[in-house]
C-alpha cells in the first residue's frame, strides 16, 4: 500500500533541523517533519526555581503552544481564553519529562533551561517534532553555557540524546510518522520517545477507534524504535554542522 | 523480595467496589485499591452538547479531582487557584477516553454521561482506581437509563468492560499496583487500561529515573494484563450483586 | 403535623460523627445529618501566614465545597469554571468564623489549621453539618498537636465547643434541621451557630418568601438553641470514644 | 457614655439621600450615613434572564463594590485581581435578597432591575447604607417604568419598603449605626434589614470577639428595629420630594 | 455652525475641579467636563515596587475604570467578568504615562503614588478629564508628602503641569472637547496631552471614518494646544484655593 | 551622524515580505523589518459575529502576540498567566483599527477576516511591521475570497492600502524605523499609520523622556510619511509577484 505522499509504511517524512533560527535564544531550532513546522527555543538563565535553591542542581522545563492559524481552521488563542487547554498542558508536560530524561541535574548546576516549542504550522506529529527539535536546541544551549563557563569545566549535563516519533495503525497497517490525514483515520495512535541508544523514555498508546492487541503494540514499537534511530542520526548530523 | 505490605510482585491490593454510594447519581461507586479511595458518580442526562445535536449519538466525558487533604500534605484547591492543573486535565482526559473505548454512541442515543471521579484518599494508583470504579458506575447508569427507557429497547451502549492498573519497576523488580511509597521509588511507571477481553485501550509508560529497555516494557505489560483480568473479575462480581 | 420523615418539629435527623475517616489528616470526620454527608478534615501545619508571623499567635481557616453530583442535578465544578461562587465563599467564611470563635490563638501558638469541608451528599443543612463536624475534626487535630508537643504543654487552644443547626418556618410552623424538601418550601430560613454553653456565635436569618415578625424569630431561636445543645452532646460523645 | 462623634447609643449618623444623581440611570441615589457615601443606581431593562423568560415575572439583582481608595488604605481593584472577593459576593447577595423581599415579580412583569451600589467613601455600615439607598433608587426606577408604561397600569411591583442598619456591642454597650472606629472595636456585630412595617428581612449577627447571650441579641434587635423605622421615614421624605 | 450645547468650535465645556473630595486619600479631586464626572484619588505610600527598591527613585502609576452605569446603557463590571478590557488597560496606561512625564523620580524619593480615576458619569472625554483631574490630585498628594517630610525638604517632584483634551473633526469641522454625541459622529478623533508650557506629552489621533490629511491634523493640534492652555489655567486656579 | 547599523536618519531597515508562508491560511506573510520578524496570517470565514448578523456587512479584527523568546530575555506566556497584558491589547486594537480603515464592509459582505500577527523575533517596530505585513495577508485573503466567489463579483472590499512605521527622536535627531537599541534611547517615540495616498490612519506620539515641541512633531511626521510611502511600494511589489 502506498501512502498519501508516496512514503512506505516505515518511512519518515522529510525532516529538517535549522539551528540558530533566533538571534536572542541560547539555543534555537526550526524543525520540520514534512509540513509540520515547530520553532523550538532554549532559554538558559542562571538560578533555579525557589524550591530547588541551594541544591546545586539545575532544572529543565518546557512549554508547548500552537499559533492560532497553525491548523486548517483557526483556533482561539489560549491567552484570550484565559486558560490553557488540557491538550496543551499534557504535551508541555510530555516534552519536559522527555528532555529531563537525558539531563544530569548535578552537572547542569543551578541553571534553568526553558524549552519553548511553538507550532507554526501543523500537519500531524507536532509533539514528536517538538521533542526532536527541542533536544537540538537544548544541546546548543548547553554548549553555549559551557562556553560561557556557566557550567563547570569537564561537566556534561547531557547524558544522552532523545527523539520522538508517532506511529499508528491506519486501515489495519502500522505506519510511521503520521500526517494529519492519516492521524484522523488511525485506529490506534502511539507516540514513542526514545534515547539514542534505543531505550524508551515514553510510550503513549491510545486506542482511538478500537482496542489493540499485543502483537499490534509490538509492531508499532518496532516501527517507532527504528524511526527514532533515524531521527537520532539526523539530530547528530545537524549538531555537527558549524552553526 | 517481599513488598512493603507483604504482597507478591504480581498481587493487587485489596480492591472493593461499593455500588449505590450516592442517592442522587444514576450510577455511583466508592472504589478502593488499598488505601486509595475514589468516589465515582455517573450522571446521565438527556441531550448532548451542541456540537453533537441531531447526530443521534450520545457522549461520555469525565472529570477527575482530588480533595485537598486526600494526600499526605494538603494541596491548594484548584477552584481557589482559579485554574485546573496539568495533571488533573491529563487524568480527566485519560478517564474519558478509556470509558469511551467501550461505548457505542449510536446505541446510547442522544444522552450524555458525565463521570466524576473524586479522590477522597490517595495512596498511589488514583487514576487506575478511578477508571476501574467509573466503569461500574457507568454500567449502573446505563442500566438505569435502560430501565427508564431513555435508551431504546434492545440496544446495548456498552461494547465491553474496561479496567486499569499501574505497574512499575522498583529496585529492578517489576511490580503490580504500586502504593505511593513504591510509586515514588519507581524507575519506570506505567498505567495500562485494558478491555475485559485483554486488549489495550491505553498504554502510558514513563521513565521516571532511567530509560527502560524493551524486555522491561514487556515484563510490565505482562503484569498489567494479568492485573486487569483480575480487576475485570472483581467488577463483574460487583455488578452481579443486587444493588 | 408530621414531617416528611416522621420527625417532630423540634427533632434532629439521625446524626452520626465518624472520626478518623482519613489516614492522612491530623483530624478527620465524616459527619451525617440524615442524608447530608460532609467529609471534614483538619490539616495542621507549623507556621502561620506571613501577615501573622512573629505574633506568637496561630490561625484557623476553612474551605467548603460540594462534589459536582452531591445534589440531585449535577453542578459544574468551580475549578472548571475558574471561579468560586458567592455561595461557596459565603459558607467558607461562615465556617471559618464559627470555629475561630472557640480558638485561643495564643494557646494555639504559631500553627495553622485549615478545615476542609467537602459535601459528598447534600440533603439540606450542609453548612450546619460542616460546622458541627469540623469542630470534632478540629478537636482531634488539636489533640494530635498536643501529643506531638507542637502546642506548649498545659495550653488549651479550644475555649469551648461549637455546633450549628438550621431552622425555618415551613407552612407556618417553625421546624428544626430542615431537609432539602423542607428548605425549598420554607418562608424563613435561619442558620444558628452556638457554643456548648448556649451562647450565639452566628445568627443568620433570611426571609425567603415573606418578612418575619419578632415572635417568629424568637420561636426559631428557641428551636435552634435546643438543637445545638443536642448536637453538642453528640459531639462530646463522639470525642469520648477511642479513635 | 458619649460616642466618638457625640451621638447617643440609639442615634443614627446624619443620613442624606440625594436622588437623581446620575443622568443616565433610571433611578440613582447618593446616600450618606455620616462619612459613608454610596452611589446607588437602578438600571431597568426590558426582558429577563434566559431562565426566567416566558414566566411573565421580572427579576431584581444587585452588585456591590468599593472604589480602591474608599477606605483608609488603598485596596487592590477586584477587576485587576481578576476575581471578586468573598466579602463583595456576600454583600452583593445580601443587597439583592433584601430588595427582592419587597418586589412582586408578577407586577414587575418581564423587566430586569440591576442595582449597582458603589462605595465612594467608607466609614462603616456600607452595606446597610447601600440597601437603604438602593431602595430609593429602585422606587425611582419603578416609577420611571410606570410612566413609560413598561409596567402595566395599576400594577405596583413594590410590596413595601426596606431599610437596613448595623448594630453592635462595643465596650459592653449596644450601639446603633457603627462608624468604622466603633466597628473594629465591637464584640458583636449585627446587620438588620427591616421592612417599613417593622418585620425582618435579614438578621445577620456575628460574634467578633466573644459569643453573645440571648438578652444581648434582644437588645441589639430592639435598637435595629427603631433605627430602621427612622430610616424608613428618611426614605419616604426623600421620595416625596420632586426629583 | 453652532454645537449641540451652543458652544463655539474652540470652546471647552464648563470645567470644575473640586479638591479634597475624599477624606481618606492623600489627594482627591472630583473633576467635571460638562456631564463627564471623574473621581480622581492619589494614594501615596512609602516604598516602591520591588524592581525599583534601593534606586532612591519613586514611582507613579494609574488605574482607570468606569462605574457600570456611568454610561447610557449599563456595562458589565470588569471584576465580574474577571478580566480588564483592552480599552481600560489602554487608558490606564495613557494616564500613567502622562503624569510620569512631569515627575522627577529622584525628587519624589522612594514613594509610590497610585492615581485612581473612576468615571462616575460619562459624556465623552473621560480620559482627558481623568488626566486633567489626576494632575491636581497628584499635586495635592505631593504637597501632603512634603508637609509630612516624606519628601526631602527643598525637593520638588513636579517638573511641570499636565492637562489633556479631546479634539475631532465632526461634519468637516474641527471641534474642541467633544461630548458623547459629537464623539460618535466624528470622522477623526484625537486626544492630546500637553504640559503647561505648551509642549506635547501624548498625541493620539485615530481615523474613525476616513483617513485624515496633514492640514486637518494641524488644525486639530492648534485647537488642542489652546484647549490645554485653558485647562492649565483652571488647574492652577483650583490649586491656589485653600483646600 | 551614522546610525548603529549604518543607515541614514531617513532610511528604512531592509524590509522583506514573504507571501504564502502558511499552507493553511487564506493569506499569510512573513514580514521582516531588519531582525524584527512577524508572521501575519489572515483567516477568512463566512459569517460575522452575532451583533452584525443580517447587516450585509463584514468584519475585520486582529490579534497580536509575541513568542516568549522573541525578545532578549524570555517573557512569560500570556496563556500561562491567564490574562493578556495591556500592551498586547493595545497593539491588537491598533492593528485592527488600521486595517479596518481600508475596508469597505458592504463590499466584503458577511465574511469575517481575523489577522493574527505573531512576533517570532523582536528588534523594535513589531507593531508597525505587523500592520505592514498584515495588509498584504489581508489582500491575499480578499483575493482568495474573490476567486472562491465568497465576495460578489465586481466588489472590491479594499478601499486603499495601509502601512506603518515608527519614528523617534534619539539624541536630538529624528530617525525613521527604530531598532530596539534606538527605541530604548528615544526621547520621543511615534508610530504612524498611513494610507497609500499619504493620509493618516493613526498618529501615536509619546514623550518617553521629555515633552516634545510642535516642530519636533512636524519633523517626525515628515519622516514617517516618507517611510510609509516607501513601504507602500514594497507592499505593491510583493503583491505583484506570483504567489
Amino acid at each position: 500500500m502506498s501512502r498519501i505522499d508516496g512514503r512506505t509504511a516505515e518511512q519518515l517524512r522529510p525532516v529538517t533541523i535549522e539551528r540558530g533560527w533566533s538571534k536572542h535564544a541560547e539555543g534555537s531550532v526550526l524543525v520540520s517533519f514534512g509540513d509540520t513546522k515547530v520553532l523550538c527555543t532554549a532559554s538558559l538563565t542562571e538560578g533555579v526555581p525557589r524550591w530547588r535553591k541551594g541544591s546545586g542542581e539545575g532544572w529543565v522545563t518546557a512549554e508547548y503552544a500552537m499559533l492560532p492559524r497553525a491548523t486548517n481552521t483557526r483556533g482561539d488563542r489560549e491567552s484570550v481564553k484565559g486558560r490553557i487547554g488540557g491538550r496543551t498542558h499534557e504535551i508541555s508536560r510530555l516534552i519536559g519529562r522527555s528532555l529531563r530524561a537525558v539531563i544530569d541535574y548535578k552537572a547542569l548546576g543551578e541553571n534553568t533551561i526553558v524549552l519553548d516549542c511553538d507550532v507554526l504550522q501543523a500537519d500531524g506529529g507536532t509533539r514528536t517534532a517538538a521533542i526532536t527539535g527541542a533536544y537540538v536546541a537544548l544541546a546548543d544551549a548547553v554548549a553555549w553555557a559551557q562556553a560561557k563557563k556557566l557550567i563547570k569545566p569537564g561537566r556534561q549535563p547531557l547524558t544522552g540524546t532523545v527523539s520522538a516519533v508517532s506511529v499508528g495503525i491506519v486501515g489495519g497497517v502500522p505506519l510511521l510518522d503520521l500526517r494529519y490525514e492519516e492521524d484522523v483515520r488511525a485506529d490506534t495512535d502511539m507516540n514513542v520517545v526514545c534515547t539514542g541508544d534505543g531505550r524508551f523514555v515514553e510510550v503513549q498508546g491510545t486506542a482511538e477507534a478500537a482496542p489493540f492487541a499485543r502483537d499490534e503494540l509490538n509492531a508499532l514499537l518496532d516501527l517507532a524504535v527504528a524511526g527514532c534511530a533515524d531521527l537520532a542520526l539526523i539530530q547528530s548530523t545537524a549538531l555537527e554542522k558549524q552553526k
